[in-house]
């Protein structure tokens, strides 16, 4: 019995993962499963309760289960605390206590979606469909920092470190990734610049060895930002560090034009993983029951794929969603068609399923 | 008479200057006035000479000018060399000597080009023309930086640093622009994760309430990624760190889809700039006649503007290049149109001017 830890956490989080837990049961029943699912306060909602973002009673439930499904964390109402303090502190020490090094970030254009994508149809022919492959518990977000103060003001700093095991476990991830998917990886780094990178780069070129069916090409952050918008479909997998991939991640969802059905995985070698919408908690939202359940249900999917290898079951969520959309149904954020709410939404896909 | 110094660099660098001279001898002719402008070896070309990308000859020409004109430099031939001797060293080296810490971009839809902006037209409704002020003589491009051996392999890292007298002088450059703008500025960081970032907010946070008139809001660099290709047009100046400006400034530039347009200036207190074509080197059609010469012919516009008080120049140049937009001529990367070479388009431009 696969025992996953649930943290709705703040804003529309509670509200999507309702639906995704529905979602989840619908599963029980068609392949008679049972998952041990249990909530724990986290976020600003744990602020609240406890002080602190990540208690250590979530932390234990997190550390002994084979997955943990996240909502959203953060909201105005915490933004003033000290960095320490905040909802997204708690992120990070939930990302860095399980280990979970390796982000995935599919950015998939839904061909019933495509007006709601920014970009010319032109350029969508061949459709959009890039999975980044994102460092997760190192690089700037994880290194040394301070801010001490100097004659004049002060001087704040932090510290972009990877070493060459970090690199080369993120490597083999996105490699492996590639394999079962077009073949090809485009390494994002500033090695023109940094010394982190110029390693980054060293590292991914002896991994690649391995892979000699594998296409590999280098590409620095700022041409990169251009080409995801210029010819996104040259991309398959986008292999890069933490803090580049926080960036480029975003910018490749929101070229999708649908960010509210992105979902994420972030996994270590032993399959347990965390599994999130890459969407925020969007206060301004909650309560209205406009939330987008779909990002949360495709991070389910992906739970049951790569934590619990029930690859049919995961492929009926993915089925269902696609059927939901091919039958005109959308929340608020996904433009015209028959608008649902967001647990009319949950319903429509456990229909499906 | 302003001394002005030259450095054509590599790829199209020198084609693209040339037109450029072209440009600023018909300003010469008709305001009766007469610059000291000369050439020296930079980038590439300074390294296949003299071994380093930024000789002492051409440091100190550029130290005693009251601006510098440059092309672009780098290419896959010094590609291999190591950090400190490839061209790019050269130009940090050639920004930090000449303290320019201010990187003024602006990314300016022109409306003859809408077409070949890569947005949806519903999204380019109000145009798009925003300014990106990138710091660019500090933070991770400059910072404390190496690559240690370690048990398994290396350990790399760089630093990003900032301090208040850094910060605030940058905020200045950026609530100046904005108030002869639509007065709005948009502070970037990461302020949720990174020390340096919270310095930066709270400095910027400080100078605003010297302009009351300047709306300032803050965002975060991911979503800032995002708000870019989802809505451009809530964008004026947009202010940010080095790093970020690198990767936000050619995102920006892309959604105008025409970065072969987009000048740059660098500037510090003095009025003593920098100033060059966003784009690179394209050493791919180097020689071909294909490459734009406006980003160069733009760049001195700004150089007339920003270090030579010079507007009414500046302006004549800006309207002969909207001009011959407008009467249907382009080079290869614009698209449709009366299609001109290199040289062509230099003529053409002095032909308005
Ligand atoms: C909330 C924030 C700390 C987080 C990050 O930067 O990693 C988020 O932007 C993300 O991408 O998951
Ligand atoms: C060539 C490179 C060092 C440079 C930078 O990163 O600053 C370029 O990308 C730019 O934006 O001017």
């Amino acid at each position: 019995m696969f025992k996953i830890a649930v943290l709705p956490g703040d804003g529309i989080g509670p509200e999507v993962i309702e639906e995704g837990l529905k979602v989840l049961s619908a599963i029980e029943d068609k392949y008679k499963l049972k998952f041990d699912v249990k909530k724990y306060p986290f976020g600003g909602e744990a602020i609240d309760k406890y002080g602190v973002p990540y208690p250590e009673e979530t932390k234990n439930a997190c550390l002994s289960s084979d997955a943990v499904l996240l909502g959203a964390v953060g909201g105005h109402k915490w933004d003033d605390l000290e960095g320490d303090k905040r909802p997204e502190a708690g992120l990070l020490a939930l990302r860095k206590s399980l280990g979970v090094y390796a982000n995935l970030r599919p950015a998939v254009l839904y061909p019933p979606l495509k007006e709601a994508s920014p970009l010319k149809n032109e350029l969508l022919q061949e459709g959009l469909d890039i999975l980044v492959v994102r460092e997760l518990t190192g690089g700037i977000y994880f290194g040394p920092r301070g801010t001490v103060a100097i004659d004049y003001g002060f001087k704040a700093y932090d510290t972009e470190v990877y070493q060459t095991s970090e690199i080369e476990r993120i490597a083999v991830i996105a490699f492996e990734a590639a394999l079962k998917r077009k073949k090809k990886v485009t390494s994002v780094d500033k090695a023109n610049i940094l010394d982190s990178s110029r390693l980054w780069r060293k590292t991914v070129e002896e991994i690649s060895k391995r892979y000699p069916d594998v296409e590999l090409n280098h590409m620095y952050v700022d041409n990169c930002a251009m080409q995801l918008i210029k010819n996104p479909s040259q991309f398959d997998v986008i292999l890069t560090s933490n803090m580049f991939g926080d960036i480029l991640s975003d910018e490749a969802s929101q070229l999708t034009g649908s960010i509210g059905m992105l979902p994420s995985a972030s996994l270590r070698e032993d399959k347990v993983g965390l599994y999130e919408p890459i969407h925020g908690s969007a206060p301004d939202i909650a309560g209205t029951k406009k939330a987008n359940p779909l990002a949360t249900i495709l991070s389910v999917a992906m739970m049951l794929e790569y934590s619990f290898d029930l690859i049919d079951a995961a492929n009926d969520i993915k089925d269902a969603v696609n059927k939901v959309l091919e039958a005109g149904y959308r929340t608020f954020d996904l433009g015209k068609g028959i608008i649902l709410n967001t647990q009319e939404m949950g319903d429509k896909v456990v229909e499906y399923v």
